[in-house]
């Protein structure tokens, strides 16, 4: 892995991006924004989730007043999505909001853009702007096609304004749904610019397909030092946002923290049901707050069993129907299938216990 | 994206592996080998899904037996996977299979290794050598501590004795159920051998954790070129690794086919049941076998939604409780949110029909 691109650090309330600052995870709300309690509710579960910094769509007026009521009570840090009026940007930010994603290119031109500017630089918000390769300008359409240097083209025409008022609380996104252009895209403003990038591939698609897509861009994008913020855009609930998020910062060595489970694929050899027990685990271990990170290992079989069993912190290793108990690299007892896991969490628990 | 680096070709049945042939998607049942009907089943689940290569745990003689059955009704070449008894890699080479895996070290000792070879080269049979952190020899791991340098050395330590013995169709795989293992093992091994590589990180976990895992791992290896052929390890359904394996090919641009789906993550803006659409498109159209690949979108709202339903093959823009549908880059008519799925894939099967 290439060693991370310091970029100029920005703050969102409490929350630093960029400047060598750890990568922060965050998420947007598919709520209404004008419904006040789904809205908050969402907030506190991608919060307890591991979210980090909120955003929310501010369509409308009504949208704009719920920012109100919100911010006071959101345990995220929140930043207003706007588009086309600029007047719900000013009333976002006379709302408390710790931030703005604006795409200048649809908000009205220069002087309402500058209004925009006026506002947050007051209320020391940093704003977002947030280029993506579905509502590129026209003028860059024509000239490069829908490509990776249009993106950034229409970013760097964008970072413009903002420098000739003088406002550098900026940070920066170059989405597009293709990975490729994603990747190339933010390869090319990386070495134009010094603003912290929020990375995401946009509009990936479903779970499965969308967090593959999703973990294949920002990895790639992560593993070249690019990226301050990222978010994983997922069709549907966006707590699976942060989980996927979680799991590429944890995969790439970014953020060492809770508990990582390795589990083998299962095959003919197995001889216990291992996904139940897998799932077990996962279910009692995916949100434990560990006083550092552990690894758990749950083994199908006699093959890589022991060695995974005994390279963890715990491990379950299976022969049939009963199974290697491993604490720390020795085995610790001998269980029957259907007692193995409460064991093993008994361990792990008293352990976390004893060292509180 | 680096250019493949262009290893030895071996061919596994009728599929060639290595040298510049299109990356094969390999998966492994997890049915009991010796349960003939089962294990056909999954078979043909996992030939649907798009597999190419099967494997099968062979642990016992009822399952090398099993495969004078399962050989010749499988709609994949197959791989014998094969530990700690060298007869049942003779006796699986004797019914027919395609391929062995194994593990030389845990054979038992060369003279059983020249005999798996003899065998293998008698009936033109490739072997993966298929190294895994979980079961490295001692004298290695006391040596180099279990690191990737350990996984290296250990395949190129088995790959001599092959080697000595004249016998070349050889494939490798250096696994660790760690990301960063993983990617430093097969970039060490890349610029050691040319042997073709078979890729993936061992151990996953489950669906989503593990499909995140394998997705950067096994991402990042072939965006440096290196990987003949791929294996995403989930806990479960090896169905699912299939569907993962192809999305990773896809977004790296490393197989175009079928449909790839854009749809947005619905946000506080989204004024139709977007996720419900989204799920009707990919049941409607997940399989279907497109004469190209094309690009449906479907959007939620009017920020992003015309850009990209524009530029995708076809389209589908929502606003409120209505949308744009849209077909190679125009709007070809206005329709309900009920009706709008319909039409699109109306459009879309009568394309494909006409060309037919």
């Amino acid at each position: 892995m290439k060693e991370r691109k310091i970029t100029r650090q920005i703050r969102v309330g409490s929350v630093p991006v960029g400047g060598g600052a750890p990568v922060v995870i965050q998420s947007m709300n598919n709520t209404k924004t004008a419904d006040v309690e789904a809205t908050l509710a969402q907030l506190n579960a991608l919060s307890s989730a591991g979210c980090q910094i909120g955003r929310l769509a501010v369509p409308d007026a009504e949208a704009a007043e719920a920012l109100a009521k919100i911010v006071p009570r959101s345990p995220l840090p929140l930043v207003a999505d706007i588009h086309f009026d600029y007047r719900l940007a000013l009333k976002s930010v006379a709302n408390g909001v710790s931030a703005l994603r604006i795409n200048p290119g649809n908000i009205g031109g220069e002087a309402k853009v500058k209004a925009v500017i006026d506002a947050a630089r007051e209320r020391n918000v940093p704003i977002r702007i947030g280029i993506n390769g579905g509502s590129l300008e026209k003028d860059l359409l024509a000239r490069y096609g829908p490509t990776a240097e249009a993106i950034v083209e229409s970013a760097l025409r964008e970072a413009a304004i903002f420098e000739k008022y003088g406002f550098d609380q900026v940070k920066i996104s170059v989405k597009s749904s293709s990975v490729a252009k994603t990747v190339a895209a933010y390869e090319l403003l990386s070495e134009k610019v010094d603003y912290p990038l929020h990375v995401g591939v946009t509009e990936a698609g479903t779970l499965l397909k969308g967090s593959v897509k999703s973990a294949i861009g920002i990895g790639l994008l992560l593993n070249e030092g690019i990226g301050d913020t990222i978010r994983v855009s997922l069709t549907g609930d966006p707590v699976n946002e942060v989980i996927v998020a979680k799991e590429i910062l944890k995969d790439l060595g970014l953020r060492k923290e809770g508990v990582e489970i390795v589990s083998c694929p299962t095959c003919g050899r197995t001889k216990v049901d291992l996904e139940k027990m897998v799932a077990a685990v996962e279910t009692a271990l995916g949100n434990m707050k560990a006083d550092r990170p552990i690894t758990v290992a749950v083994m199908g079989c006699e093959v890589n069993g022991p060695g995974e069993a005994k390279e963890a912190d715990y491990g379950i290793a299976n022969g049939r129907g009963q199974g290697l108990l491993f604490r720390r690299g020795e085995v610790i007892g001998k269980y029957k299938e259907e007692e193995i896991v409460a064991a093993l969490l008994r361990e792990i628990r008293r352990d976390q216990k004893e060292k509180q």
